[in-house]
């Protein structure tokens, strides 16, 4: 294999997001198409992100007082029809046990695309008395939705998620419930993926199958197209209706528990390729990068044993301050080739240990997200490591958010977002006045949805309808949406 | 409720061990019954242990050189089918997906009961070279068994687990994987879940649908019935065969891989209920225990800022040291009934403060796996709970042992089995010649079947068959088995 031949296999995104996005993740090794329609094998390198995103996340959800735990796969079909808008938004792509062995069921199960019916049923027999509130609880699972148009870690059948559910008191709980996690996905999003987000509410039209209101983080990805990232919903006390989940309250009656429900899925690895990632591959944040560093040693036959005897010194080092490093000691592949490599796969830093290095007891250390060189001293490089990991975190986001800002344009008619959604795309704010009817010409018309109604009213003030003229609307934003 | 009313609700383990067992796994809240055939909710404490076993576990596999990967849920029926063993042994037993909405699918797909051949049909694509091995990968999901008959952890028809999958260049180096994975799950079991095992071969009518050889690792519960606790299979290059995983040796010869897998489940739960439970419900080995230890305050109503201020200095000292520590200042129960639930969900210490050591600067430690309770000053606690906390595991595992000893029997002739099994049970130590029809005879006319022929051959010698009296046969275990 030729010394660059990694990066020729990229399509460039420029002539192709789309080919640049599957060429990454194949040849990144994040993921492969599985024998099964709309599948994905999350392989080893894209799984390690998964992992480090979970441990993260999971360590801010019991900060706010969530537990684990485990609920069925299978959910019969009696259980899973109670709710009738869920029961309509899931039931076309729901895929269905009908035999175990060469026996039939006497009750189909559909495997979980969403788990809302079945922890409801457990809910009714656990909670009995306001003492149990709130019950606030949370599965790391996978779901299986059959969608028809798949695409890696964005939209596939199966995938990965965490889905929390919780019970409470009132609705004032329950609301206050349903912001706190769509604040700790905010949060998270942009401290640890460093992707910035607009935090708001779903439209009607555009909010989960049995929610009251859906709030939800959007993204702005780097073709210029709206990633919905995370959401937070609440229920209201309609699944509570169906499956009488009920408590005794202090006053002696028997009420409904308010519920919310909230997931973020392995589409923030999608997300996370898509707003940093350029021609070279992949650009990982540091905080959830599996290597966060990688040693490249460089010897003639005579220098070997030196160079590499230094190096894991090195590694050591670094590992010793928390920093997850790699020593690349591989035989058989050039220096050139292992530098496009771990370009490609995202790696933060790279450290080049060199015969000339050796001589003046340093290393050169290359910054992904810039593509600079310095050469730094072997006495400080777990500190140097350190603070440039941080400012590379700092160095991403602000990226992102250029990119976001000059991809964000203001407009007052529908010819201009028109024109903005079929040219460069990008994050279009407008005017809407809470019409569905509205919001449906505009689709039709344009191709663009509603990302959100932002959350900062200060920032996304009052603005006449883009479609009706309507001087009841208010900003929102619009994009082509993944 | 009464204060003793956890205590009664408990049936003692004498008059009815299996309805202890789901008496515990209910009334400590580790699991309660799905409205899915077959199926359990894990309750949030029941998950906490299954948490702290895969977090350790992970880390005893990393130290090893294995990855984490996901790979598809459902899996091709023309897929599924390609390995013939393997489909006898898990077909009856398989759930069949054949709808996705209102369509019927053009293959039926079933969900995973283990994922040899998905997995084997990944690894087909990414090994080429030698270079590529060897491949050593793991992942923790749920799976798939429509059984029979179901038991909570010990046998459900859908549960947790995780499961190794490797390739080898030759039978040498996955042979030694499939044994050093044996001794990994030996390792957890005895060093961090206090059980102590007896680690062997399984004989070829246990051994796992499509394995060259079942490894395994044996447990005896409080019931005296026998559970497998975790095995480790070497697949030989069978499943290679089929799904034509072939690498490119060194040689220039294109050659199968030899292959394992091995696996633990949710079923570690129900080991650690049935080898450490008591009259009084779970007790927990320290070191997979969500909570090591809990402070119960006890005051009169003029004390209680006092007494409450002092425990939460306490807490928050444990904490420091590295102790899972809770302080349960519910109101409206008393400390008596508190001292029974935390005995019942089997929390290793209890730390009780009232006035009398608010006055001594003192706390009283009770030990959960003796009921010994001590005076332990402030100053000292942090050490002391830990140093308990050291020792209770090194009991726990000592009076298990204890109690697998009395409970192993030598025996020469079939009706002694007969005798035992039907009395007593525990462990039976007899010869066996290795004959399939022999064992089959010895099932049938005792009930016992043959839970491993151990790898200590120091410790168990050869012995004549207790069936046929060849003298070829060696010493293996039987029990009745879960």
């Amino acid at each position: 294999m030729s010394q660059d031949s990694y990066v020729e296999e990229i399509t460039p995104q420029g002539e192709d997001f789309s080919r640049w996005y599957l060429d990454v993740v194949q040849k990144a090794q994040l993921a492969d198409y599985a024998p099964v329609r709309g599948c994905v094998a999350v392989r080893p390198y894209g799984f390690a992100i998964w992992e480090a995103m979970q441990s993260n996340l999971d360590e801010r959800f019991k900060a706010t007082g969530v537990e684990n735990a485990y609920f069925p796969l299978l959910i019969p079909e009696s259980i899973f029809k109670k709710e009738a808008e869920h029961i309509e938004g899931f039931a076309p792509e729901a895929p269905w046990v009908t035999h175990a062995g060469e026996e039939e069921l006497s009750e189909k199960l559909v495997i979980r695309p969403s788990s809302e019916t079945i922890i409801g049923t457990m809910f009714s027999r656990w909670i009995q008395s306001y003492r149990d509130l709130p019950m606030v609880l949370n599965q790391w699972c996978s779901v299986v939705r059959w969608e028809k148009a798949t695409y890696p870690f964005i939209r596939t059948s199966e995938f990965l998620w965490q889905e929390g559910h919780t019970c409470h008191r009132d609705e004032n709980d329950a609301r206050k419930r349903a912001r706190m996690m769509v604040g700790v996905y905010r949060d998270f999003l942009q401290e640890e993926l460093a992707v910035p987000v607009i935090d708001g509410i779903k439209s009607e039209r555009e909010k989960f199958a049995g929610a009251v209101d859906t709030f939800t983080v959007e993204a702005l990805m780097g073709d210029g197209r709206g990633l919905q990232a995370g959401t937070s919903h609440y229920l209201g006390d309609g699944f509570a209706r169906v499956m009488d989940i009920k408590f005794l309250d202090e006053d002696g009656e028997h009420k409904l528990v308010h519920q919310t429900s909230w997931g973020v899925s392995h589409r923030l690895i999608g997300a996370v390729i898509m707003v940093h990632g350029d021609d070279r591959g992949l650009r990982l944040p540091p905080k959830i990068a599996p290597k966060q560093a990688v040693i490249v040693p460089i010897y003639r036959q005579d220098s070997r044993s030196e160079v590499l005897q230094q190096a894991n010194r090195l590694q050591q080092e670094l590992a010793e301050a928390r920093i997850s490093v790699h020593l690349d000691d591989r035989e058989g592949y050039t220096p050139g080739w292992k530098f496009n490599d771990w370009e490609m796969r995202g790696v933060p830093i790279r450290l080049e240990l060199g015969p000339r290095d050796m001589e003046d007891e340093q290393v050169v250390l290359v910054r992904r997200d810039t593509g600079d060189k310095e050469s730094v001293s072997w006495s400080g490089l777990a500190q140097k490591t350190t603070d440039v990991l941080d400012d590379i975190s700092e160095n991403m986001f602000k990226q992102a958010l250029d990119f976001r800002e000059k991809n964000t344009r203001a407009v007052d008619e529908m010819s201009q977002l028109k024109e903005i959604i079929s040219g460069p795309r990008g994050y279009v704010l407008a005017g809407w006045c809470g019409d569905a009817g509205c919001e449906a010409q505009v689709k039709e018309k344009t191709g663009a949805t509603i990302q959100c109604i932002p959350f900062d009213e200060a920032k996304y003030s009052e603005q006449a309808c883009l479609c009706c003229g309507s001087e009841s609307g208010r900003t929102v934003v619009f994009a082509r949406p993944y």
